[in-house]
């Protein structure tokens, strides 16, 4: 094609799984904007970050109208045009709920001109026609279900999103999105962008678990190293110029457990992972990156980045997820020792 | 119609059938890309042989976005350019699946990216706003149908298209995109473009019969010819530069049986079936395109060509139809002894 | 429960299953009555081979109108008469379609008429007033399909029967009757009747495949030992008083291939089977019923007893169940060398 | 069974087809009550002519409440009764609309009320519990469509008959009753009773032509004979204890025309037919109702009777049908010349 000038798509050793019950092909890892891009991180590095995760095959761009209010999607739009991939190759996601800093009643949340002006303007700063998924980034009870699912049908019927999915919805907000889908005929969103890691398990592994079951629901995993405490940065404090330290409000009660019994408790745990990552010649982010990833309910673990050299070192979770052996799992199962209890059969496995 | 340059269509003799259940009238012989157009054959010759299809009355152009990787549709779109023919005139079908031999997980099978971006990059290969029929080159059974369904529902209601169709589906996926149709209302396909010559019968002859009942399912034929064996072209091997020849991989499992039992013994039907064409005034490979055209499931059997001469020559097909009384049916149907069994009824037609 | 007189339910050691996407739990072996009961066996026989199974844990009874024309239901009818079981602890299952022998062209098949009218005579003939699961015995082309789901949902909806469910139906169909199911808002059949055996794979295994997927559907199985070959029975011949011998018109295609070339080679899979099931302590028929019964697809097999003994026998497969180690499967599949090819997936697994 | 007394069925050579889109087999001729049994034909005649049809291979009684006031359906009863026939080897048929001769305004027409009280008194006098086929004698204008559809659906879902179907409905209000049904997810009638023969040929052969194939839609036939003109017996004028005889007001109009330049051309016709009658070896009536079953769209023609040699005397056609051949139909076609014109089709065959 004459048109496509930039450089060409290999997806190299990368892992694809299906997105929830559609027929999209995400990467095990993808790049994500939140906190970074376009916030502590703008201009050439953006695009340095973007195209090592595109040569390392990390296909998919995490964004939100949020992202620092909008500048986020500014410097994705930016890059993409400048780096001039082929529109085909990526897979660009966005969210729309929190505006981008206006202050009329009207700039944020779920109603039918939110969602359809909120994504157009994303558009318009991704320099985009499309994106391929776009979330609600939050679930909002002041809007009736059928208007907020009607409106996600629109802008997909509109062309401008492939698929449509939630983020942070409890598992009763999804079944709700699926009656009105049914009752409706239209389309249900097809995965939840939420928080997990082997810290913070309840919601993703039980709450979720009939939505797996039956609708096959896809999740797209953020904050999979805990803020940072997966990676052992916390275990003697919070450094200068750590998430934590940057983000204070946006931590804060993370940052307060942090000193509590439980946060105590899981900096024990951190340092015993650590050891098991030493045996298997990793890190331990690294080691709790695959663990993520090995749920097979994970579809996708979003990275963020501040530097092009995070993203390759986050990806050498790709090499210890074979290692992750039967036994490895049982043994990180012991330390973490925090198992949630699955929804109650009345009459166990009959 | 001051913008219409090109020569005026005249469907001649050409004879015409609705394709399946839809109001579109097909000519009963196509023109295919598949093999020789953008890979074997290329510029002038492209134009010589579309010409020659169009002027003796085959109106439908036949290609896909996997034939020669898109450039069967780059050569198909600069000749409609050049020769000026009315877009109206024209039936122009084209298939996504295969995609064009880029490497992403999502360049190629059903996904509604791929589906909706593939035709894209189709119409814009062909230089068209939209194509008559674009086709599910293959099944995927990897993507839920009711995304497969409503992505070409999608391309349909954007005006991309004006039909969808499939192509080598078994019946139980064709049936389940009826049944998501019907559960979603949405426009269910209307043909599958399958194999079907008179040495290859199960598929067409029965597993689709309840197709063709319930739901007047049309059928694009190709390999009539069963890859040029039925023109007694291999009746004393394989010659140099005809396609077994020239598609070794393509063709490797029916070149491996043609010299086993069930190959030698089609050999010897071709021979007998030449001696009724020559009673007929024709030759073999005539016989068996109107013997594959004479069955009424049939709506339009493909034609490829490497020459012009071919398209004059494969239409002489058009002269035996009205030859083909029952009693050479009889005859043929003895030679051939290879009537696949219909589905079992359990008490015969009471 | 005064009116209760008859001894009481205990499953012992038997597994129970889900049938299919119903919350019916099946014993994962039942009792069947095709070929036996009420046509070689008959009176008293059957009374103690029906009690020697409830006892040990078999609580599902299988039947047809068609087997031994109506006779079958009679015995069964008569036997849970004189025992006195409460309803509740069995399961019973009749099929449609063969009739009892009557010459009236409404008297076979799955029109209204005979559905309804012959699950009406066989609860005369069992003496009961519904039925757990009523089949459709063969599919029957001759009927539209709206008419078949409609007449099964009649019935259950008379409170005659809780199920309904197919045998021996293509998965074509099988999507069909779900088609038309969620079409008219009607209830969809739960499994099919299959004959199924390490034998005898295809269907189960591949065709059936996108319906465990879509539907989760059950399968009640028959045929595990392949008519008695896997019991090792045949590998001298066919002995007098067998199956064969005496359902010579029944098995006629079998028996002819049996001296065939895929027979003998039958026969030498056996001769190594016996060598694992010795190893295992077992006879090889209880190996190759306890291989049957580990595919998670089978929801049971039923058993076919002319003796009481039959059953206590057959039942010690379910103590070969744990035996069949990934190790043991391994060397059973390179025994078989029977895997049928899945369906094609153009792409792998992407 | 032992509740089974009466003469097994036995369809001889009968010939049976499907009753439209229904799974029902229906004999091609049937015995119907109008206008003789209950009114000119009572008591022992009755069940001679009722056990003729049965021994002859007709098991499809067709009446209607309207017949004789009720008493044709007094009669069949008392008949079924004391010959203690098994229920499913008949198909009966009843028919709601005229009611039994009482004065308010409910007693005909086809509201709920009427239909549902018109059946089950129907059913009563028939001393049975359901019917295989309730037809709405006539079409009612005064009641909304789905009203009319949901009562025969209440019917069947209530056991009370199998299926439902029309009497002398137009194209129209048949397309009305369909649409309807889909609209409302219920059971659509399945045949028309009509009346054709080859002197009255217009609405089977032209205004139903859609419905044939839209939806398969079947024909019960009556006045095959054109009420005794296609018999000869009124060729010259009309004998005493005829049908136009004792029924002068039901044949008023009819009967004027006889007398008119249609009847007389008629008369000519039935004369012509008679000498190709002569050559088959049969009487005209016999060629006339032969001709009527030959169309592949009659279900079945129902006879009338006030004898049981009648019955006997017009399956004689049997014998004539294989008689028919493409000769012979056309010379038939050419003495009618009543051929009526198709629906125009504005471009022809295309």
């Amino acid at each position: 094609m004459s048109i496509f000038t930039g450089p060409e798509y290999d997806p190299k050793n990368m892992i694809f799984r299906r997105l929830g019950d559609s027929g999209l092909r995400v990467p095990i890892f993808s790049i994500g904007a939140w906190l970074t891009i376009g916030q502590t991180v703008q201009g050439d590095v953006v695009k340095d970050i973007l195209t090592t995760a595109f040569n390392a095959g990390i296909n998919l761009i995490d964004t939100a109208e949020g992202y620092a209010q909008g500048q986020a999607e500014v410097e994705i739009g930016r890059v993409i045009k400048e780096v001039g991939w082929r529109r085909s190759d990526l897979i660009i996601t966005t969210k729309i709920f929190f505006g981008v800093g206006r202050k009329g009643a009207n700039d944020v949340g779920l109603s039918r001109k939110h969602i359809i002006e909120g994504l157009n303007e994303s558009l318009e700063r991704l320099q985009l026609d499309y994106v391929d998924i776009v979330f609600a980034h939050r679930p909002d009870s002041s809007v009736p279900m059928h208007e907020v699912v009607r409106a996600f049908n629109f802008l997909i019927n509109q062309g401008k999103a492939f698929y449509w999915a939630t983020s942070e919805w409890s598992a009763r907000q999804i079944e709700e999105a699926f009656h009105v889908a049914d009752q409706y005929n239209l389309i249900p969103p097809i995965a939840d962008q939420c928080n997990y890691s082997a810290l913070n398990r309840a919601r993703f592994e039980v709450e979720y678990a009939p939505l797996y079951k039956k609708y096959n629901y896809g999740t797209t995993v953020f904050s999979a190293l805990a803020g940072g405490v997966l990676s052992g940065k916390y275990n003697d404090g919070i450094p200068t110029g750590s998430r934590f330290d940057l983000h204070k409000d946006e931590f804060k009660d993370t940052v307060e457990k942090l000193g509590g019994p439980e946060g105590i408790a899981n900096i024990e745990k951190v340092k015993k992972l650590t050891k098991i990552a030493e045996e298997l010649g990793c890190k331990v982010g690294h080691l709790a990156l695959a663990w993520a990833v090995s749920n097979p309910n994970t579809s996708t673990v979003i990275l963020g980045a501040s530097k092009p050299e995070h993203v390759t070192d986050n990806l050498k979770a790709l090499e210890v997820l074979p290692k992750l052996t039967p036994e490895i799992h049982d043994r990180i199962k012991a330390i973490l020792d925090n198992e949630p209890a699955s929804e109650k059969l009345w009459f166990g496995d009959r």
